[in-house]
């Protein structure tokens, strides 16, 4: 049985552990003051291109996303975000617990746009409602789907014109950035919107998201919130050193678009034999749609997220490939696929 | 310079990070369901005597103590903690930020009798003021004193009188159940408490507490609560292979004794110079009250916590040791107090 | 410029500030637990049929249902309601701000059916989701539709079926008792939902909705919530005076009588006429689409809300009466209403 | 029975009952956009002197603290309150039930001065605890004494310069400006704090509390969280008309005139008698200690607060007058008083 179930099945790339290993003797300050971190937080500045940005490391995409926007919000504001977004549905109401709510909308393939943001504005008119006053997105999106340049300057703009917080959610950023499709830069994502995280979890360690606050005004006392969630480790070295490791050269970006280029091999191929898809996936996630007969079989060998009904003979399904998916295993796989749906 | 600062300032026990070395390439599912966790949690029950008691992993301390208490309390109920205790003052408001007063007393060596508690339930008559319900103790506890049995029986005895919730924060559980003077089995805990955590991160883990349930009606959606608060991390396995490891013999409990015995060394070797302490410690923390020139000096070689100011020219300082720390160090840093405090 | 704004825009009926004035020099204890208002409980008691009720006195319809809704919840638990529900879009947030998720469904003319939320029960299956927990229904709803007791009778079998907690906001649920389509009493709302409020405030009172709990499980320390959120009236005689008015007598039904035919016969009127209606209301609302044109003459001598965008041409208008409305000002509005339709 | 137990035992000032009167049947905009509320608001701006302040009208002192407290605070920050605030102990852990910690320290006759204050400071120091935000004080205090001009002065300075908010509970700001000791305006007072209330429940409103906020910063979106909370009336109205009435001309401060100069009747004539106080209370609250066997005996006609215990035969009782309170029943209280401890 194999697994595509996500991107987190295995452990950590072998670099990062050996990282551990090397430096497990010393001794390091708690909370993330240490030199690990400290140079992890360099590095990746200077990917950035940014040195004025704040970085923190936090162990998950949920308490990633809770801290940041309890943080950034006033008790009466809200948050904006698409139906599909992942804070809405996937995350045990966690932005609601802090105290927030999610103003949801349908979007367009997983993303916003200013026109859905707008018409939520001119709904949201006194102070019998909630204040929309961030926007939430996702890249790449949870249905695999990544934002351009463009959309992003779109969406960029429209919320700077009307005192929007623009966060996000980038706990597949490495996949986005390396798509074929993709023409952002982690500069461009920084100068256009106001915090956003880099994945560390679905990219090959074992834990931890960089976040990265680009506007001053949100900076002021984050390492109070951290520590206030419960997510400022003790052995904050465990984060720090992760991310030296990922970020010491192209690590972080070699083992995103190794996931990509097999996901894009599977599309490939199911493309070829004429399958259908939910959409057209540009990054680690493919979703094929497959008659409820072919999924049984499938499920023989392979494990995968059933994610939708489409009809009473058919279901989207999730195949994810990771950092450590072999090529043979997806060949293997493609080949099962083809004799089965050939039958 | 070397490092008395606390317990946590090395990576982790050598076996640790070889179980996550051996474990690294197998697949397994997300969120704390996989076998090793599954094989940690029989591991600690048997350990505990118990296979009722439910078990989960979360990443540290502040984030344990939060998740536990929101779950188990009602929103006009309150916790009852000694002026010590690590929520009080050491978290950021973090039992607060999910709505819960503390309501503080002063307590005796750190710890709590039924005597203070019983005159805090007399103040609290009605619905003007909040409901006591939630009894928050530490064994160790912040400065290194231990409950015996009897003193345990006792709390235990008075919160079931009085509908109160008994929860024991066990950061340093390892520290006090192998301290020369301790007269408690992880057994008699979970049979006196309705709930405690077993710490990982002061003893040797990389990160890691052991959320133990004894009480059924705590039980219930507690998976939930995990997740709301950002705490179920992707790969869940992390936690259950390094409390795998530590329970799967009694590298645990050894570790603890090592940190124990160091610190006892030093403690025995003040005292024979004819240095106070703020309390006689049985664990792995010692509190020498020093001169501030002393301390200057010591300062030179040595890191540690200033802890508090006594007069003008004394202060308490507070030394730890750690499953890490090693005999040479300690027998150096004796040699160097000795030399030091005789001139 | 006469209002049909909405039912609060006049003080309070006569015999309400008669009885003020009557008990206003006698003493009596504070936060509600004075004579009148154990007195206006038991009258209330008597209209429903039940003595086993626990009642509560608060101000207002928003305070009311966060403190019952946070009350009964716990942290992960979730609202269901539909669309239209006041709590979704009219309240700030107030529940997401006491930590809960509201999960919304689009209903039906206002009111949900046992398939809307088994819907959403099928899609929340686990711990990365948050749990529904309680159904929020309003009567008459936000668009002055009415339940049947069949269509209660279904709501709460299925409800009790899920151990899901029904709860009747009755901002006007006076209104919707005395609607000539009614067939419930109060006594089979008590039998069949877990908690609801008798509103006052829409009713003839200067302030004040009856909280009533039904289900003995909710009732514990519920006076802790109602000080804890700030709403125990410290002249808590100001709400009891009022209700025991209301309820010594038909008093309540007959205001609300009042409201329903004014409203109805403003209704029968535009259907005579030819107007559109959004809805066909049995109560004290009326919402008829108009031409823009239409309603811009209307508001040269009434105010009234605008409720929404239909085309480009035509808006739905909201036309709400009160106790205090005369048949007068209806007559004369219906008068006007033909003469500027018919131009 | 007669009851000095608080001064909110009687319904309102007649005056007042007649205003509501007079306009009830005036339709008026909801949510204190009305008339009355808008006239109320210029009244106490001018009885201020200042036309920049904004003012809100909210039901009771409980939910003005937490409203304004929770607007105010990002979620890390904290409250600064001596051990006998209203806040620390008697509101149900309203505060911290939206989030927020309150650090209690001892005071000194119920009051705060700023070498109190700069302690705590000293104590927080870094993101492992809460962060000191907002010094509340009482004027009067909840036993009765009054800060002097130099002393809000004094604390006003600290509190500037340390970015500190403060913010004074004036539930019975009437009685302290209208002490014989008093030397502060209403002036004084909103340019030297940053928000205060002027109660109006415990000086002759049925119920109310004009919430003033003097400092920019702190007014921005504030009705949004009015509404949140719950505490937004639908008829507004009833709030304004009281605080019009009361503010119309000297009535707010002859009520409080009233009520002090019974108490200070009642506390010399016990002076006379050799009884020790609690404290020498300048306002409408007095603190007689006395033996428990008179305190029965009072009992038999007089209701009352017995405070606190002082030692096996003596308690502390708490006597309170209000602007209802009748000379002649202070005049036999203290005639009766006489005659029980003279035996």
């Amino acid at each position: 049985m194999y697994s595509f179930n996500n991107d987190y099945s295995e452990g950590a790339h072998p670099r990062i552990l050996n990282a551990l290993i090397e430096t497990n003797v010393e001794q390091a300050d708690g909370y993330g003051e240490d030199q690990y971190t400290l140079e992890a937080v360099e590095l990746i500045q200077q990917k950035i291109g940014r040195s004025d940005v704040d970085i923190h490391f936090i162990s998950g995409g949920t308490q990633t996303n809770l801290i940041a926007i309890s943080a950034f919000l006033r008790p009466h504001e809200a948050v904006v975000a698409p139906f599909s977004g992942h804070i809405l549905v996937h995350e045990t109401g966690a932005i609601e617990a802090t105290g927030h709510k999610i103003i949801s909308m349908v979007g367009r393939e997983g993303k916003l746009r200013p026109a859905d943001i707008a018409e939520t504005l001119e709904r949201h008119t006194d102070e019998h409602m909630v204040k929309p006053r961030l926007v939430y997105i996702s890249n790449s999106t949870e249905i695999g789907t990544i934002y351009n340049k463009d959309e992003l300057i779109a969406l960029s703009s429209f919320c700077r014109e009307h005192q929007l917080i623009l966060y996000l959610d980038g706990a597949r950023l490495g996949s986005a950035l390396t798509s074929s499709q993709n023409d952002l830069t982690l500069n461009d994502i920084a100068n256009l919107v106001d915090a956003f995280y880099i994945g560390g979890t679905k990219n090959g360690a074992l834990l931890g998201e960089a976040l990265v606050i680009c506007t001053d005004s949100l900076k002021e006392d984050f390492r109070y919130h951290i520590k206030q969630k419960g997510a400022l480790l003790a052995k904050g070295r465990l984060l720090g050193i992760q991310f030296r490791e990922l970020f010491s050269d192209e690590l972080f970006f070699d083992l995103a678009r190794h996931a990509n280029q097999l996901a894009q091999k599977i599309q490939s191929a199911l493309i070829e034999v004429g399958c259908s898809l939910l959409i057209h996936s540009p990054s680690n996630q493919v979703f094929p749609i497959l008659p409820n007969q072919l999924i049984k079989e499938l499920q023989k060998d392979y494990a995968f997220n059933v994610w939708e009904r489409v009809d009473a003979n058919h279901s989207v399904i999730r195949l994810v490939t990771s950092w450590a998916t072999e090529e043979e295993v997806v060949d293997k796989f493609i080949e099962d696929f083809k004799g089965l749906s050939s039958k």
